[in-house]
């Protein structure tokens, strides 16, 4: 594992009439993981559309991939069953382009 | 539509061994992209794992949902054939926690 910082993308399919319910189940999740070491920010997107494939996507940023594991595994948040079909994977940003800082960057 | 930011995430089924030509292929869409009005930033995340079902991850942020829908209407984009599987939908950030900052931003 590098001690890089790391991107978790977790894409959820969640039927229109269940937003409330996963959106308490997520705040729960995120407020155990928020106070782990290596949590450096999460992001929650919502489809503008409801017919869309993920209707929820979260975005969180981790210190490394190290970090990311210890807090997961903790038993009060890995034995918490997840009941929404979901795709998550670790990722690194390879390419960075920002108009608003003008910054271009490319990464291997 | 709505005159609020919106991000766009795309996620691509891409097999390791097109890991090259995927990139040429999407650097050149985004190089298209970038010069059009509205277009904020990008980020294109690539997994950790070989395995991951997702192996390219695109997230990239436009001024509003009109914008984004005028840059890709364009023929020389809209033309341009993605010869992999993807996963696209626009969003908006509805959770947002930033440990660096300190700020909690909750939003409907």
């Amino acid at each position: 594992m590098k001690h890089e910082p790391v991107v978790l993308i977790n894409a959820f399919e969640v039927a229109v009439a269940d937003d409330e319910a996963f959106l308490q189940g997520w705040e729960r999740a995120r407020n155990s993981l928020r106070t782990q070491d290596g949590h450096l920010s999460t992001q929650l997107h919502k489809s503008i559309s409801p017919a869309a494939e993920f209707r929820f996507v979260n975005v969180a940023r981790w210190q490394s991939e190290g970090a990311f594991r210890v807090a997961t595994a903790r038993p009060e948040f890995s034995s918490r069953a997840v009941p929404y079909a979901f795709h998550a994977s670790l990722y690194t940003v390879v390419r960075e382009d920002d108009r608003s800082t003008g910054q271009t960057q490319w990464q291997r």
